[in-house]
């Protein structure tokens, strides 16, 4: 496969095309970003980490009979993708109440929810990515019902894998985020990543952050808490 | 009936005990307040006219199987009501977008939306009643999932009205507020009041505005508004 022009530079990520049809490379920066750009830095050796947590996750979810974007892993930051037209929700799930949520709610971080939450924000970086409800996405053409239907049940499933994925490390899911795109056809797959960058992880004992909170707070040890859960994980 | 010592004074009205067992007695008052309650002013004669219109809606949706909280009426500002505890929701229907929506999601004021949504707002002065998904409510255990049901076959049954009852009499309902309480059996209800404090409407015609946002924007003839549709309703 032939790595061909840049198509998009985001955040975290480059997306290249390829010489093969319907298929994308994206390239795992480790540049961070928090608060939509407003901070910015370096974790070194993230771009590394997440490139291949994500291919491990992804393809272990293919086996729960989630669809994924997943190809190939090409290097250490680089892996063939499906390229997708991106549906513009971000797909939050919440076990456990953290960040945002407990600012907005006035509920007290690492509260544990009566039932997980799934929500979604509109995808758009102008707008700060609001928080939306199901009918928004259909009032505003941003999904169908069907769609919206299948993304809820393939989050439902990811939530259920990753929580005992990660509780098996040592670690608790707190709360992730997750993008879906549409194939050629209106397929709906899992796209983007599943890292430290879109999940918050705790230390099952003790609570202690291992995820991009580190690098958003300014708690310090940021590298050595990627490197931990990669660790934990089996993958490093 | 009797009516007996405050129990409560909200910003728009006030509500009484009485000598019935289960109903209270409340008194539309001519204050306005906005934005939380940040400003605040005096519409002469609002108080009369919400309760009121009220009144009307409230038995005309009772005919169109919505239970509603109305059991008298006892002047122009007073009206006996079955005493329910609270949901703490907002229920909101949008069909055009303005205020805040227009403002988060960057749509245009007056834009038809492709289908009515229905959100919920956490009903708590101290957090700015923020807007919540379903799931919101049932982890935090501010309502069942039976009773969101319920609430929400109610709703779309009121705005399938209330968008009629307006259009007949010259107006676009563009947008509303109301609010359930729950019997002590646990029966669902309509309660609190549908009014042009809670409700957008837009001269069918010209767009102009015939609503509380008058009083929000200082665009003057609050009075004036709030009397025509009094008048265009039939109700004067
Ligand atoms: N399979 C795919 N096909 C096409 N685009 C993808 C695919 N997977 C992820 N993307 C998109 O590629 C970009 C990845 O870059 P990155 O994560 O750095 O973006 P970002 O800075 O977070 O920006 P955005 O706000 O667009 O997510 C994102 O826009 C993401 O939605
Ligand atoms: N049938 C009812 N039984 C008991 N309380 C009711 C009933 N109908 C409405 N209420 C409540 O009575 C109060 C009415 O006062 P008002 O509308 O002025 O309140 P408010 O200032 O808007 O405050 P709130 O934020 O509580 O709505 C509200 O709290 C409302 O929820
Ligand atoms: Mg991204
Ligand atoms: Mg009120």
């Amino acid at each position: 496969m032939k790595k061909l022009e840049q198509l998009y530079e985001g955040k975290a990520k480059k997306v290249f095309a390829t010489d093969v049809d319907g298929v994308v490379i994206v390239d795992y920066k480790d540049d961070a970003t928090a608060f939509n750009g407003e901070k910015k830095g370096t974790i070194t050796g993230k771009g590394a980490i997440n490139n291949r947590m994500t291919n491990y996750v992804f393809q272990q979810l293919e086996k729960e009979g989630v669809p994924t974007h997943f190809v190939e892993e090409l290097s250490d930051r680089e892996t063939a993708v499906k390229k997708v037209s991106i549906v513009p929700l971000e797909v939050i799930v919440r076990n456990v109440a953290a960040g945002s949520f407990s600012k907005r709610m006035g509920v007290e971080e690492g509260k544990q929810l009566l039932c997980p939450i799934l929500e979604f924000s509109y995808k758009d970086d102008d707008l700060g990515d609001p928080f939306i409800n199901d009918d928004y996405a259909l009032a505003l053409g941003l999904a169908t019902q069907e769609e919206i239907d299948t993304i809820k049940s393939y989050t439902r499933k990811i939530n259920e894998f990753l929580m005992k994925y990660f509780l098996n490390a040592g670690m608790k899911l707190i709360d992730f985020k997750i993008e879906f795109g549409k194939l050629a056809d209106g397929t709906i797959i899992l796209a983007d990543e599943i890292s430290p960058d879109t999940c918050r992880l705790w230390d099952v004992e003790t609570n202690e952050k291992l995820d991009k909170d580190r690098f958003r707070r300014d708690m310090g040890n940021v590298e050595e808490a990627y490197n931990e859960v990669f660790k934990r994980l089996g993958l490093a």
